[in-house]
C-alpha cells in the first residue's frame, strides 16, 4: 500500500467514526481503538487546561496511590450528592441546600432540560449543542443567531427585543460560549438580567453555563471571575460548570449546578444519589482546599497566558480567520477554499494533532474548526502543522 | 466524660446521621467525617466481594498507576456510552445495541423508572427501596407484601393472580432480592415469564434486577448465573445489574442494563452521552477480558463459600433468627427484645463494625438488621461483637 492509500483509506475511517459520533466529537479512547494506525499525539479537540491535569495528578499520586485511601474510593460507596454539597458550599460562597452536584456538566444539563426548562427555550447559535439536542418533545428550541459578521458577539439589546417578542420561559446563555469563546462581561451580564428583571419578562429560567469562565479575564491580573453569586440575586438563574475544562479532570465525570434550594430538592427527589464518584468526591475534597486553589490559580493564569499567545499566533497565519475568544480554545475559519474536514484529517493523519472540525455545528455556516490550547511546544507543532497543510499546493493533493 | 456519656452521644449523634440519610445508608466517608471518634474497622453495611475489589487493585495498580493510562483516564473524555456497549457485548452475549451503561445502576433505576414505567407499577416489599422512592408523580406504586412467616419466599402464583387483578404496566423483580437475599431459580423465572405471556397480561416491561446473582449458584460448582438471555425470549423483560457489588467496585459507579434496542436508543437520545468515567471505562475493558474472569470467577467462589459459612454461624446465635440467602449478605431479626438501632449502634461504636438497621425499611416489621459477608477475620469479629452484646444483661445498659 503506498502512503497516498493509506492516507485515503484512514480519512475514509475518520469520515464513518464522526458520522457515528453524531454531533459530538470521539473520544481519544474511541479513536485509538477504531483506527489504531493514526497515533494521537496532541489532544486539541479537548478542552482543558493540562497544568492543571498534572497538579490533579500530582496530588493523587502523592496522597491515594500506594495508600488505604485508594481502596477506600474505589470499594466503597461514595458520600449522597447533599453531603458533598456541604464540602464544597465554602468554596462557592453560597449555601449547600442550592448546590446540585453532577456526573458531568453533561447529566446536570440533562436534568434541568428534564425537569425545568418548561414549554419554549431560546438558546444562541452557534453554541453546545447538548443544550438543545436534549429537550423533551414537550419543549420548543428557539434560536438566537450570532452573527459572524459580528464576530459572534452577543448583541444584548437584539437578544433583549427576541426575548420580548417570543416569550420563552428557559433562556441559555453560556459564557465564555463554545465553539467561538465569546465573552459578555459580569456587568453586561448583571444589567442584562436587571433589564429582563424591570420589564416583567416570562423567563422563569436564565441557565448561565460557565465552564469556561476560568480561562476568560477582566482585569490584568487575571482574577478568578464567576457568576454564581448572580443566582442569589436573581433567583431564575440557574449557574451550571463542567470542572473538566478548567481542572482538566474529563476523565474524572463532575461538574456542579447552583439553584434555588427548592430546584435541587426537585432533582435529589427524581433520584440523583450516588451520581459522584469516589474519584470525583477526592477531587472535590481537594478542591475545597486552599493550598491546592492556589497552586491551581498559578497554573491558571500561567495557562491563560500561553493560550493567548497561542490564539495570536493562529490569528496570523494567512487563510484563517481567528474569532476572539476568552475561552482556552479558538474557532477558526478557513478562508483558503480548504474544507474543514480536510483540514482536520490532514492533522490527525499527518501531524497526530486531533482537533475539531465544526461542518456539523448548527449555525455555523463556512469551513470551521475549533483548536484548543495545550502547551507552548504542543501549540508550536499544531502551528507547524497548519503551516505545513497551507503549504501543499491544492493540485498536489 | 465517662466511657458511657461518649457512646451516648456518640449514639444520639448516629441517630442524627441516620436519620439524615434517610432510607439509605450513610457512606462510610460521610460516618468518618461527622463522627471522627468512631472507627469504622469492618463495613459489613455495603455489599461487596472485598476479593474482587483486591483483584482489580492489583490490575489497576500494575497496569494503570505509573504510566500514561492514568493520565489518560482522568484527562480525557471517556467513550460515549453505545462505544463501550460494543466493548462488552460479547461478554453479556447480547448485541450492543441492547446494552445501557450506567453511572451505577442507580442511574439506570432513575432512567427506566422516568422513562418507561407507564402508569402502574408492582413491586414487592420489603426490597431495594430506590425503584418505588424515585418514580415520577404519574406512576401509582402497588406491592407485593412478601411474607415474613414465609422467609419472603416470592410466592409466584399469587403473584400472578396480583399481576391479574391489578394490571399493572410494570413489574420489577430483583432476584437475589435486597434485604433478604430470597432466590427465584432460573426455571422458575421463566416459567413466570411464560405464564405471564401465556395469559396476555397487559405487563409492558418486567424489570428483573441481578444485581446480586454473582452471588447465588443453582449447582455444586457455582456456576456463573445470569437472565440476561430472557431479554431475547421475552422483549418486555429490562434486566438491570449493578457492578459495584460482585466487582467490588461501588466507588467507580458502573452498571448496565439489557433491554429493547429502541429503549437502549431512547435512552441515549435523553441525553446519556457521557455518563462513564475513565476509570469505570478501564473497568469495562478489563471486563471484557478472559483472564481477568477467570480469576475473578476463582474470587467470587471462594467467596460464596465463605459467605454461606458466615450465614451458617449467625443462624446458630440463639437471639437471632436468619432469614434464607442467596446474596453476599443476611438479613437478622433480633427475636430476644433488642432493638435494631441497639444492635446497629453497639457494633459501630464497640466494635467497628457498620451495619445496616433495616428499621427504616418498608415492608419488615420487627427487629431487622442487615449484615454483608467480608473475609473470614472480619466475619469472625463480626460474630463476636454480636456475641457480645448479647451477653450483655439488659438491666446492665
Amino acid at each position: 500500500m503506498t502512503q497516498a492509500t493509506n492516507e485515503s483509506s484512514a480519512r475514509a475511517m475518520l469520515h464513518r467514526i464522526k458520522n457515528e459520533a453524531g454531533s459530538h466529537s470521539p473520544s481519544i479512547a474511541t479513536l485509538a481503538r477504531e483506527l489504531p494506525a493514526v497515533k494521537i499525539e496532541i489532544d486539541a479537540c479537548f478542552l482543558s487546561n493540562p497544568y492543571a491535569t498534572d497538579l490533579f495528578l500530582n496530588y493523587f499520586t502523592e496522597e491515594v496511590v500506594g495508600t488505604e485511601q485508594l481502596r477506600r474510593l474505589i470499594e466503597y460507596y461514595p458520600s449522597q450528592n447533599a453531603i458533598l454539597a456541604r464540602v464544597v458550599a465554602k468554596r462557592l460562597g453560597v449555601t449547600p441546600e442550592t448546590i446540585f452536584l453532577g456526573n458531568g456538566a453533561s447529566e446536570i444539563i440533562q436534568a434541568i432540560l428534564h425537569n425545568f426548562c418548561g414549554r419554549k427555550l431560546l438558546i444562541n447559535l452557534p453554541t453546545f449543542s447538548p443544550y438543545y439536542e436534549f429537550v423533551g418533545p414537550e419543549t420548543q428550541v428557539i434560536y438566537n443567531h450570532l452573527r459572524k459578521e459580528e464576530q459572534f458577539r452577543l448583541d444584548v439589546d437584539r437578544y433583549l427585543a427576541l426575548i420580548k417578542q417570543e416569550q420563552p420561559d428557559t433562556i441559555i446563555l453560556i459564557n465564555p460560549n463554545n465553539p467561538d469563546g465569546g465573552y459578555v462581561t459580569r456587568a453586561e451580564v448583571r444589567a442584562f438580567l436587571q433589564t429582563l428583571r424591570a420589564t416583567n419578562s416570562r423567563v422563569n429560567h436564565v441557565i448561565i453555563d460557565e465552564s469556561f469562565v476560568h480561562f476568560a479575564f477582566e482585569d490584568d491580573q487575571m482574577a478568578l471571575l464567576s457568576f454564581a453569586d448572580l443566582t442569589q440575586e436573581f433567583p431564575n438563574v440557574i449557574l451550571v460548570k463542567s470542572l473538566s475544562k478548567d481542572f482538566g479532570i474529563a476523565g474524572v465525570r463532575v461538574g456542579y449546578a447552583i439553584m434555588e434550594a427548592s430546584k435541587v430538592r426537585q432533582l435529589l427527589n427524581h433520584g440523583f444519589l450516588w451520581n459522584i464518584s469516589g474519584l470525583a468526591e477526592y477531587f472535590l475534597q481537594l478542591w475545597a482546599r486552599d493550598e491546592f486553589m492556589h497552586q491551581y490559580n498559578q497554573v491558571r493564569t500561567r495557562y491563560i497566558g500561553e493560550t493567548q499567545a497561542f490564539i495570536m499566533a493562529l490569528s496570523q497565519i494567512p487563510g484563517l480567520h481567528v474569532y476572539p475568544s476568552m475561552a482556552n480554545f479558538a474557532l477558526l475559519e478557513l478562508v483558503n477554499g480548504r474544507s474543514a474536514f480536510d483540514f482536520f484529517s490532514h492533522l490527525l493523519i499527518n501531524h497526530g494533532v486531533y482537533t475539531r472540525s465544526c461542518s456539523d455545528k448548527k449555525g455555523l455556516s463556512g469551513e470551521f474548526v475549533r483548536i484548543a490550547a495545550r502547551t507552548p511546544a504542543e501549540n508550536a507543532r499544531i502551528l507547524d502543522g497548519i503551516q505545513d497543510l497551507f503549504r501543499e499546493t491544492v493540485t498536489s493533493r
